[in-house]
């Protein structure tokens, strides 16, 4: 279906970078949005307080910690009590992962291939240092989970008297793959599992309403929807009982030790404020840019086809070029060229060990993949000069 | 001795904040100091990229944190490999403490009653939910350790079988005493008993060459320094080898999972490189305040005493009231007459259970203890402000 482009994006004019380079990386991290670090400002400089104090300064920076959580909250439809601040998203998993094992009783996990190494590392660690087994459910050859196989492993499990913890990713950072996590949710009810999602590609995407899904815990983090980094939360539902991962003060109530990160808890409130606000306009925008892109890439370069369907991620378009002597060597030159794109997540691209994502899914032999994300800062027009860029080097 | 004030220190023309309090509680945290927001302000606006991407965004990300180890670990005598950034000097004690239990084979550990709840409590866990036995060393009645006991705790320990791990904190952040950290360190090596320090109140306080210190483990933060809050570092003598504490990416060469916080890396090497740079002149300005505090509350305020000896932190100064009606009240009080102090610890602060530092060396029951402590944007004036007011409360 042809794409119209009626309302030609624009440059924003708060654009927080200004120069010629072309950013479509924004699944590895976003610009922080000028609007969020204004926000987060006054907590740099005069309310620097540390919250757990109790006179004025101290205050103040609970008041805007608990503002914040409040926000958060409303925004996920659910309790303040409920949200956790961290350091990321990647802690968030961690901590997850450690607390179902160690709290909820979980002696298997059930997962997939292709979540981000945050998950996968995490349950590697226990699988190979605790009594916890580990399996992996099957993927459907677009990156999908094979739902049966979920429920029959979840049955065969809960029979053998396993209390099991099932850790799938909303949204597949490589790849735009989506969950269905309500049905996801609904399986892990019936099978008392506990359901851990890694929503970092989705929270600030998509509208989330966590009353209305059956998961125990959702981590995020506001690098990826123009907030700061170095800062994530933990969604616990209210059902469950855990200790701490990090030990020490009472701060987030006894859940999280360590002085809080008082500017960038702002700054992911703030980010995720905007985030939902912008909703409906934002992201017909950069769903309109993805498919545009498509369609041009298509309609210039030979062999190429893609790793997400009409129903994955609306800001990842995961391209699978043909391998050739000048595919090898697209994101260098793209690099060269002030195009910024990755070859899948930004945790992997440093090194040549191909992406864990691919792999699973038996494409990288016949592929190079890159994968271009969007953000709203992104315009037509850049993706007019990267088509134009892909059909030269190719 | 009575304290000359030759060069009154006079209000900081760049001072961060600008209001009529006076903020007397520099070690729960200090404002971050202008010259360092303008260091981080880059990474907050233009130079968003992620550090583990290959384009050139990523590439300046890399390299700030890369400057910034170098510049962390010049400061402190050793090599950059040996300094990982993480979320604050509570991740990194916790991370210490894991790691030397699952990784370096610890199966005893030695503490003492006055440590940070970071390293109580996570001591604590571990004691509770792992084969791994814990105590403490006897105290002397000022708060130093005993370090005949340490020696004797170490000696029975070792003949026992037992690979110990010794944690206690260079200055004690309630009342200032520190440790003879060089003497501790030759103990733990004649026994072979990994070292870890707390060192929170002294990095970015005094000048710490660590490569003349028999240290594994060291933890700092930078919000103890005009730096950022939510990034702290860990350092790892380069002769133990660890696992993560927060699995996931590669990130600080595999050793510390999740997207860096950049500005916060960027902010802690600046505070740092600042603090190291103006120590002489602000450290004896600091002193002098401390000082000339101590001695103005001795000639205007009956039965006081003082925690801290002649050997303690510069930067604090913590003061034991009798208890009286007048006293119960004096930290709400000053609060109210705008003048920040606290009771203890700022973790504990909010608390009525009292300061564990005072239970452990036997002072709760007859004083009320107030912890005033200092930075470089403190003045004589207000010490004068200060001690009028405590005159007139009490």
């Amino acid at each position: 279906m042809p794409v119209t482009i009626t309302d030609k994006v624009l440059k924003n004019s708060s654009l927080p970078m200004n120069d010629t380079r072309i950013y479509f990386d924004n699944a590895a991290t976003t610009a922080l949005s000028p609007e969020v670090l204004e926000a987060m400002l006054p907590y740099m400089k005069e309310n620097f307080g540390n919250p757990s104090s109790i006179y004025s300064y101290g205050r103040e920076t609970r008041l805007a910690i608990e503002n914040a959580r409040k926000s958060v909250a409303k925004a996920l439809g659910v309790k303040p009590g409920s949200i956790f601040f961290t350091s990321g998203g990647t802690e968030s998993n961690n901590t997850a992962i450690a607390a179902s094992i160690r709290d909820l009783g979980c002696s298997y996990i059930i997962t997939s291939q292709i979540e981000h190494h945050a998950v996968l590392h995490t349950v590697e660690h226990y699988g190979h240092t605790t009594n916890v087994e580990v399996s992996y459910v099957k993927l459907k050859e677009d990156g999908h989970i094979d739902l049966v196989d979920l429920e029959s492993q979840l049955e065969e499990q809960t029979e053998k008297g396993h209390k099991c913890l099932v850790s799938l990713m909303h949204a597949n950072n490589e790849i735009g793959v989506l969950l269905p996590i309500k049905k996801v949710g609904e399986l892990c009810q019936k099978y008392n599992a506990i359901f851990h999602s890694d929503c970092v590609q989705t929270v600030g995407h998509y509208p989330i309403n966590l009353s209305e899904i059956h998961v125990h815990f959702i981590s995020a983090s506001s690098h990826k929807f123009h907030g700061p980094k170095g800062v994530g939360i933990l969604y616990v539902n209210e059902d469950i009982n855990i200790k701490p991962f990090i030990f020490g003060g009472g701060q987030e109530r006894n859940m999280r030790a360590g002085t809080e990160n008082v500017y960038g808890i702002v700054g992911f409130a703030k980010a995720l404020d905007i985030a939902m606000d912008d909703y409906e306009k934002e992201s017909n925008n950069i769903r309109k840019l993805k498919l545009y892109m498509a369609e041009k890439i298509k309609e210039n370069i030979p062999g190429v086809s893609f790793n997400c369907g009409d129903d994955a991620l609306y800001t990842v378009l995961s391209v699978c070029f043909p391998k050739t002597d000048h595919s090898e060597f697209l994101l260098m030159n793209l690099d060269i060229n002030n195009i910024c794109a990755s070859g899948g997540s930004a945790c992997s691209s440093g090194a040549n060990a191909g992406s864990h994502v691919m792999k699973a899914l038996h494409k990288e032999d016949h592929y190079t993949t890159v994968r271009f994300s969007f953000s709203k800062y992104n315009t037509i027009d850049e993706v007019d000069k990267v088509v134009e860029k892909l059909k030269e080097l190719l």
